[in-house]
C-alpha cells in the first residue's frame, strides 16, 4: 500500500515540476502537450494518438474514441486529476482545446514536437496568442525519480539475462536474424512487453561494419566479429546494451581492436558522474581509441539518455553542451569500425548518483564466445 | 534479370515524378526531404536519420557515420543516382545542406514531417527562401507500384499464415500476451522483419472494449469477446488485418453484433473502388452498424491507407475528401465496442484497381473458435 502511495506521489511532483513553470509565466495560462512520451509521463496515457492541456489547476485529455476508455482508466491509475474529453475528428479535437483557452492571454506550444503545419493549424484553430515553451519537458523528465529507475533496472535485467541465454546458440552458425527472433522472444518471456528498439546482430566483415545493421540471413561464422546490440520494454521504459564477440579465437587485430573499445568504455563509465560534461566522456573514449591508432573507425557518438525515450537528453557527444546529474541514465557505447575488418562495440547503461554513478548492465564482457584463455 | 530490372525502373519512376514537380515550380529548384519513409521510398535508404536534398539533376543523402555505409549499399541496389555525404554532427549536416542550396532562389521543406523548431533552424541555417512544398510525397506514394504491391501481399500472406496457426492454442484459455508472443514469433519464422505494429490482443468485457488494447496477463475465456489485430512488416511495407471471436458459443447480443459488423465489412469492402468517395465507404459502414441499433459503439473510422506507413494516405472517415484511386491499398475496419460487452472487429486490406477492387487478406471470419453449427 506504501509503494502505491509513492508511486501517486512521484507522478504529482512530475504534474508539480510542470504547473511550477506556468506559475511563473504570467502571461502563459496553459501549455499544449503533443509529444505523446511527455503525455504518458505526466498522465500515465500510453495511446498513440492525443494532446494533453494543463493550466495551474485543470487538466484535459483530449482522445479519439478508440482510447476514451483506456485513457480513463490509465489516468485513474496514476492518481492524476485530469478530464478525459472524445473528439472524434481532428477538427473537433481543435475545437474542443480552443473552448478551453479562449479566454486566455497566451497557450504554450512544444515547438520540438509539433509539425510546421500543425503550428499554423492551431495558431488559427485556437485563435491565442501560441507560443514555443521556453523548456521542453524532456528536460524535465532527463531526471528519473525511482520509479523509473526500477522499470529501466528491470528492463536491463531482462536484456542480460536474454543475451546470456542466447549465447550457447551461437557456436551452431544461426543466421543473424534467428539470433534476433530468439533475443526478442526470451525477452518477453521474461516480462519485457517488447524489444526496445529493433534488435541489432551484425556479422562479419561488412555487416558488423554498420553500427546500425539490421539482422539479415547472413550467419554467424568462426572468426568473424559479432555485435549484438539488445535491449527491453517495460512499461514503456527502455534499456540499451551491446555486446562483442569473435566465434573461436580472435585474431591480433580483433584482439587489439577489442582491447582498445574495452578500454575506452571502461573509462568512459568510470568518468560519469554528476557535474561532469558529457562531452568530457565522449573525448576521453574517442582519446583511449585515437591512442590506440583506432580513432577513425570511432564514427558516431559516445552515448545518449534512455529513459521513455530510447534515444533521448543528454547526448554524449563532442558537439553536447549537457552537465551529467544525478537521475541521468545513459549509455556509454564507444565502438569500432571498418568495412572488411567488421566491428566491436562494447555498451551499458549507467545512471548517475549523488556521488559517482552506477552500471545496470550485469552482463560479462567476454571477447571470444566461448569464452578463452586468451580473454583480455 | 529481368525482375531487376523493373525494380530499377519502378524506382525511377519515384524519383521521376518528384523531379516533375519541380520542373513545373521555377522559383524551386530543390526540395529537402526530412520524412524517412518518403526518403527510403525514393531512395532504398532505411536508415533512422538522413536528409534527402533532390534537385533536377542531382540528388545528395546526408546522415551520420552509423550509416554511410549501409546507405551506399542501399542506393547502389536500388540504381538510383544519388551521392551519400557523411556529416558528423547536425550542424555539419545543415552546413553540408547549405553549401549545396546556396545559389538557389528557393526550397521546398517538408512542411507535414518538420517541427517548428527545425524550420527556424533550417531558415538560419540554409539562408534560401524556405518555402512549405505545395504537395506531400504521401499523396505521391499513395498510389502502390507492382513492387510495393508484392511485398504488401507478402505482408498480408504471413499475417494469414501466423493466425491460422495460432487458432489451436486460443482454446487453451491462453494470456493476450502468450498469443501476441506467439503471433509475432510465427511471423518471424515466416519471413517477416518483424510485426507491422504492436499487435492487438484484447479479450473479454474490459480490455475488448478498447479498439488499441495492450495485450496483458488476462487470460481468453470461453464466452469472452476476442479481438486479434495483427500484421507484419515486409522490407518496410506493412500489412493490417483484424479477426474477432468467442470461444464456445456465441450469446444472442455476441451474435447480433458479430452479424452486424460482418455485414458493415462487406459492404464497405464491396464498394471499394476507383472513383469512390472514402467518405462514402465510412458513411455506409456506419449506416450497417446504425441500422443494426449499433452506430453508437462504432467510434473510430472505417479505415486508413497502409504502405510503408501502418497509417497513411487516404483515410476512410466521415471528415475525408480523399477519392479511390487504383493503386490505393486501404483497411476496411468497423467495429463495435462497449465496457460490459467487450468488443468485436473485423478488417481486410484491400487494393484499388484498374475496374474494381481485391481483398489481400485470406484469413476466414469465423465467429467462435472452433468454428461451431451457430456460424452465421
Amino acid at each position: 500500500m506504501s509503494e502505491l502511495v509513492s508511486v501517486d506521489q512521484w507522478q504529482n511532483n512530475r504534474v508539480l515540476r510542470v504547473r511550477k513553470l506556468l506559475g511563473e509565466q504570467t502571461p502563459v495560462q496553459a501549455i499544449l502537450l503533443s509529444d505523446l512520451h511527455d503525455i504518458r509521463w505526466i498522465s500515465g496515457f500510453s495511446g498513440s494518438s492525443g494532446w494533453l492541456l494543463i493550466t495551474e489547476k485543470e487538466m484535459w485529455l483530449f482522445t479519439d474514441g478508440r482510447y476514451t476508455e483506456q485513457a480513463s482508466s490509465q489516468i485513474n491509475s496514476t492518481g492524476v486529476m485530469a478530464e478525459v474529453v472524445e473528439c472524434r475528428t481532428q477538427t473537433s479535437m481543435l475545437e474542443a482545446v480552443a473552448q478551453r483557452v479562449k479566454s486566455m492571454s497566451g497557450v504554450w506550444f512544444q515547438s520540438a514536437h509539433t509539425t510546421f503545419d500543425m503550428y499554423q493549424t492551431l495558431k488559427i484553430a485556437l485563435a491565442v496568442d501560441l507560443l514555443p515553451a521556453p523548456i521542453s519537458l524532456g528536460s524535465i523528465r532527463r531526471l528519473k525519480d525511482p520509479g523509473e529507475l526500477a522499470l529501466i533496472e528491470k528492463a536491463c535485467r531482462i536484456a542480460d539475462q536474454a543475451l546470456h541465454e542466447v549465447l550457447p546458440m551461437l557456436l551452431s552458425e544461426p543466421s543473424e536474424i534467428d539470433v534476433r527472433d530468439q533475443l526478442e522472444f526470451l525477452m518477453r518471456q521474461l516480462g519485457a512487453d517488447g524489444p526496445s528498439y529493433d534488435t541489432i546482430v551484425a556479422t562479419g566483415p561488412i555487416n558488423s561494419a554498420r553500427p546500425h545493421h539490421s539482422p539479415t540471413s547472413t550467419s554467424i561464422q568462426e572468426g568473424h566479429t559479432l555485435i549484438i546490440d539488445v535491449g527491453a520494454l517495460v512499461e514503456g521504459y527502455h534499456s540499451d546494451m551491446t555486446r562483442s564477440f569473435v566465434i573461436g579465437d580472435m585474431n591480433q587485430e580483433q584482439l587489439h581492436a577489442y582491447q582498445a573499445v574495452l578500454e575506452a568504455q571502461a573509462a568512459g563509465v568510470a568518468l560519469i558522474g554528476p557535474g561532469v560534461a558529457t562531452r568530457d566522456v565522449d573525448a576521453l573514449c574517442r582519446k583511449v581509441l585515437t591512442e590506440a591508432g583506432l580513432g577513425e573507425m570511432f564514427n558516431h557518438g559516445t552515448g545518449h539518455g534512455v529513459g521513455l525515450l530510447i534515444h533521448e537528453d543528454p547526448y554524449l557527444n563532442s558537439s553536447s553542451t549537457a552537465i551529467l546529474q544525478a537521475g541521468d541514465v545513459v549509455t556509454v557505447e564507444p565502438g569500432v569500425y571498418r568495412g572488411g575488418f567488421g566491428g566491436l562495440r562494447i555498451e551499458d547503461l549507467v545512471v548517475v548518483t549523488e556521488s559517482c554513478s552506477r552500471t545496470l548492465n550485469t552482463s560479462p564482457k567476454e571477447p571470444t564466445c566461448p569464452p578463452s584463455p586468451q580473454t583480455i
